[in-house]
C-alpha cells in the first residue's frame, strides 16, 4: 500500500500511521479499496486498516504493540482508549523469530587494512590520557596540529586527544574502574587509530602502563607513553609530545587505503533528541541498511538498553541461540538493580509528550527504537566496551544518553556509526565518523550543515523506506571509504569522548 | 625547638619527625638538652622527645594520634611495634577544642566589587554549558578568543569554556541532578565571571533557562544565551556566540580592581598527589596561612571528607555549635552509605606505603591532610557545590579526587584555591587561579614551571612552618590581586571543570 496520507511499516500491519490530520469522514483510496475516515486522527497517530474483534492483537513494525481493549472498526483512530498492552504474550523465547538474511552480492569501500585483521575507516593519531590530570595537556599537544600545519601530512586524518574526567579516585579493580579501563583500551587499539601516545599524569591510580598492558599483540599501531611527572611539568611535555607526535605523523602519512569488502564494516546504530518520527521514519530506514550490511557480512550493532527496555523479549527471539538471548536478558536485569539503587526505575512508557505525539504503549514505544536494528538474527550481546569481535546484527548494552553511549560503540571498535535524530543532535564520534540522519526534513533544512541525510520524505511519501535505507547504505560505504560527513567537516567529536563513569568517586 | 635533624609540628608534641635517617647511638642536641637516638628511625618517621609509660596518649600536630602499647623511652623509634589506637577517645564532642582566632590589623587586595556584595579574583568571560551536546561548541566559541585577539581587552582574563559530560540522561530531581545543576548555577554565578554566555543544545533535560532559573537576583553579571537547535546548527551558534561574547569583552573591559580588604576572600584548601612530606611540610604550612586568613576576617575551605575520615571527631570539637558539627558527622554517615553501595568502604587508613614513609595510624594520616585547616574554629560546613556563605574557616564535603573536589569549592564561590602536591599536580581551576605549593624541593624544581611555592625548606631546617604559611599567605593576596599562577600562565584549567558525577546514567 502507498498512500500519501498514510504510513505502512511494515506489510500486513493493522494499524498505519496519519502523515496529517485526518478528519472524521475523509475517504481514502488505497491501493484494492477505499478507507473512510472514522473518527478525527491527528497526524503521527494511528488509524485501523481493518476491523479487529475486542482482545486482538494489533500489529505494527510486524509486531504485536498491544491489544484491543474493546473492538475496533476500519478506520477509527487508534490510541490508549482502545489499544491496551493486557494480552500481550511477553514470555521469553530464543530464536522463534529468525529470519536469515540471504546474502547478497558483494560491496566494497576503500579502507585501511591493519595488522589484526581489522579494517580501518580513518587513519588518526591519537593522545589517549589515562587520567583528568593530564587532560589539558593532552588537548595542548592536539592543538600544536589544527589548520594548515596538516597539509604536511594529507593520508593523515587529524591528531584527537582523548580527554575524560576520571582514571583517579575510583576503585580500579570495581566495575566502574574496569569499564574506563575497556574503554581508555578500546580507543587506544581502534582500528582508526594508526598512532598512539599515551599520556598521564603519574600518579593516577588507572596508569599510562595499565592502559598500554591490555592491547593486542599483532597489532601495528605505532605506540608511544609519555607522563608529566617523568617529563618535567606540562610545558616540557607538551614539547615532547609534539615531538612523538610528528613522528607519528611521518610514519602514518605512508598508510593507504585499500579495496576491501563490506564485510569489512562494524557500523552502530543510534538515536538521540528523538521525536514522534524517530520510529516511523528515520530509526526503520536505518534498520533496512542494517539488514543490507548483515547481507553483506557485515556487523551491525544496537545499543541503548533503556531505550530497547519493553521490547526485549522480541530481540530474544531473534538471538540465535538461548546464549546470546539469556545475555540480553542478564542485561537487563543489571539495569534494575543500576537505576534501582539510585532509586529510580527503568521506566521506557511513552511519556505524556509521546502519548500526544501518538504512541500508545512501550512495546510500540520500544519498536521504534529497535527499529534501528531492522530484522537480521541477534547473532552476540555485548557489554559495554567489549570488543565487537561477530558479525551479523548484534547488541551493546550502554545507557541511552548519546555520548556515553556511542563512546562504548566506538570503544568497541565501530568504525563508522549512524546516528538518527529529531530534534537535532550535533554529535561527533572522534576517530569514528558519525553519519547524522534527520528525522524530519524541517530540522534537516534548519541544521542543514549538521545533518548527512534526510529521511522526511517518507512521511510526504517522497521516499520509501528501503529507498532510503538503500541511500543510508550507500552513505556508510562512502563515510568508510573516506567522504567525510558533516560532523567531520565541523570538526565535532573533541568532547563527546565520555566513558560511562559508574560506581563512587572517592 | 629547632634543629635540623628533628621537625616537631607543635611545641609540646610528645614525638618529631626525623628529616634524615637516624642511626642508634648518634646523639641530637636539642634546645635544653641531649637525646640520643636509642633505636633507627628512618627519614621521615618519628621518634620520642620524651619517656612514655604504656598506654600513654601520643601527642602530634599537638593532637592524639594514638597511644603507647608498651613503654617507650625518649629516642626510640615510635611507630605500629609500640603505637596503636586502642586507648584513643573517639568519643564525639562539640565547640570543646576551640581556639577563638585573634583580629589581625586589615590586609588588602585588588579585587573585583561584584553587586552583591562579594569580590572577584578574576574577570573572565564563562561560557557554561548545559550539556555535553553544547561542549565542543562552546569550545569552539572560547577558541575564538585565545591569543592576541585578547590584546583588545585587556582588563578581562579571557573566555572559559565550562564543559562538562551530563546534563542529560538523568533524574533532574535526583541528588545527582540536584548537584549538577548546584555546580553549574555556582559557575553561572561565580564573583570571577563578570560575562555570562549559557549554551545548550536545546531537547536536554537540564536546559539553559533551568541552569538560569536559579541566578542570584542582585547580580551584575552580563547574562546571554543560546540553544544550538534555535540557533540553526554548530556552525550558526559559533558566529551567534562569538557575537555575544564580543559584546560581553566590550563591557567588561570597563571593570577595575579596586582595593578591598582581605576579609573579602574565599579561599580552597586542598591537596592531590600526596606524598610522605605533605603532612609535615606544605599541610602545616598552608593550616597556618588558614589561620592568618581567618585572623582577617576572610573565609578558609577545607574539603575532601575521604581524606578527614578518621580525625572527624577532632573537627567536630573545633565546631562553633553542635549542628555545624553534627552536619559534618552526617556527611560522614552518607559516605557509609556511598561507598558501600559499590561494594567498597571509606577506608583511610594508612597504606603499606603510607607506613613505610612513617604514618602509623588512621588519625596521624588525616590529621596530615586535615593539617590544611590550621586549627581556627570550624564555623560552617556546606554540601557539594553548595554556595560558600560564612566567614572563618568552613568544610566543603566534597570527593578527595582533585578535579571534582576543586570544582566543588569553586562553584562554592571559592576565589582563590591553594594546592598542595608532592607527586607533582597540574591542575587548573579557571575561573579560580590555583596556587600549586609543593611538599618537597625535589619536585618544586622537577616541575619549576607548575609550582608557585616550594616548602621543602621547611625539612631542611632552611624554613619555618610559620615563614613558610606567611609565605603562602602573601602570595594568596599577590594573587588574588591579578598576580598570575603558574597554572594561568600555562593556560590550565580548561579541562578541570568536572562536577561530582553521582547516579545512575541512563
Ligand atoms: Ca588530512
Ligand atoms: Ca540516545
Ligand atoms: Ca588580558
Ligand atoms: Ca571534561
Ligand atoms: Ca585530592
Amino acid at each position: 500500500m502507498t498512500h500519501l496520507d498514510l504510513l505502512l511499516l511494515r506489510a500486513n500491519d493493522d494499524v498505519a500511521v496519519a502523515t496529517r490530520e485526518l478528519p472524521a469522514g475523509d475517504t481514502l483510496r488505497l491501493d484494492d479499496r477505499d478507507l473512510t475516515v472514522l473518527t478525527d486522527v491527528p497526524r503521527g497517530h494511528k488509524i485501523a486498516l481493518r476491523d479487529l474483534p475486542a482482545g486482538a492483537p494489533v500489529h505494527k513494525y510486524g509486531q504485536v504493540i498491544g491489544s484491543t481493549t474493546t473492538a475496533v472498526r476500519a478506520g477509527e483512530h487508534v490510541h490508549a482508549h482502545n489499544l491496551g498492552m493486557a494480552a500481550v504474550d511477553h514470555a521469553y523465547e530464543f530464536g522463534t523469530a529468525l529470519i536469515p538474511m540471504e546474502k547478497a552480492e558483494t560491496r566494497t569501500f576503500q579502507g585501511y587494512r591493519r595488522a589484526d585483521g581489522r579494517v580501518g575507516t580513518r587513519n588518526f593519531v591519537g593522545i589517549v590520557t589515562s587520567v583528568n590530570c593530564s587532560a589539558s595537556t593532552a588537548r595542548m599537544i592536539a592543538d600544536q596540529f589544527r589548520g594548515p600545519i596538516m597539509d604536511a601530512w594529507p593520508n593523515v586524518d587529524g591528531v584527537v586527544a582523548l580527554a575524560h574526567d576520571s582514571g583517579c579516585g575510583l576503585v580500579p579493580a570495581s566495575e566502574g574502574g574496569q569499564i574506563l579501563l575497556r574503554t581508555l583500551r578500546g580507543y587506544a587499539s581502534h582500528p582508526n587509530i594508526g598512532g598512539l601516545l599515551v599520556l598521564g599524569l603519574g600518579c593516577e591510580m588507572i596508569g599510562v602502563d595499565t592502559v598500554l598492558a591490555g592491547l593486542p599483540d599483532d597489532s601495528d599501531t605505532i605506540v608511544e607513553k609519555l607522563t608529566i611527572q617523568d617529563t618535567g611539568g606540562v610545558r616540557a611535555t607538551v614539547r615532547a609530545g609534539t615531538e612523538v607526535i610528528r613522528t607519528l605523523l611521518d610514519r602514518l602519512n605512508e598508510r593507504r587505503r585499500a579495496t576491501v569488502p563490506a564485510s569489512s564494516l562494524v557500523v552502530g546504530l543510534n538515536c538521540g533528541g528523538s521525536d514522534g518520527y524517530s520510529g516511523i521514519t528515520a530509526n526503520p530506514a536505518l534498520g533496512h541498511a542494517s539488514d543490507l550490511l548483515v547481507a553483506q557480512g557485515a556487523t551491525t550493532v544496537l545499543a541503548e538498553t533503556p531505550e530497547v527496555f519493553g521490547a526485549e523479549h522480541l530481540l530474544t527471539r531473534r538471538a540465535v541461540s538461548k546464549e546470546v538471548g539469556q545475555r540480553l536478558l542478564d542485561r537487563i536485569a543489571w539495569w534494575h538493580t543500576y537505576v534501582s539503587a539510585g532509586g529510580g526505575t527503568l521506566d521506557n512508557n511513552p511519556s505524556p509528550g509521546n502519548k500526544a505525539g501518538g504512541l500508545t504503549t512501550i512495546l510500540e514505544k520500544s519498536l521504534g527504537a529497535v527499529a534501528k536494528g531492522g530484522s537480521a538474527p541477534l547473532t552476540a550481546v555485548y557489554e559495554y566496551a567489549e570488543p565487537i569481535t561477530g558479525t551479523g546484527f548484534t547488541f551493546m548494552d550502554t545507557p541511552g544518553y548519546d555520548p556515553v553511549s556511542v563512546t562504548g560503540l566506538v570503544a568497541g571498535g565501530a568504525t563508522v556509526v549512524v546516528f538518527t535524530t529529531g530534534r537535532g543532535s550535533v554529535l561527533g564520534g572522534k576517530p569514528a565518523p558519525v553519519l547524522k540522519v534527520a528525522t524530519n526534513s524541517e530540522i534537516y533544512q534548519r541544521m542543514r550543515e549538521d545533518m548527512d541525510i534526510d529521511t522526511g520524505g517518507i512521511v510526504t511519501g517522497a521516499l520509501s523506506l528501503t529507498d532510503s535505507g538503500q541511500e543510508i547504505f550507500e552513505a556508510i560505504l562512502a563515510v568508510a571509504s573516506g567522504r567525510p560527513t558533516a560532523s567531520e567537516d565541523l570538526d565535532l567529536g573533541r568532547d563527546e569522548f565520555v566513558p560511562w563513569q559508574l560506581g563512587a568517586v572517592t
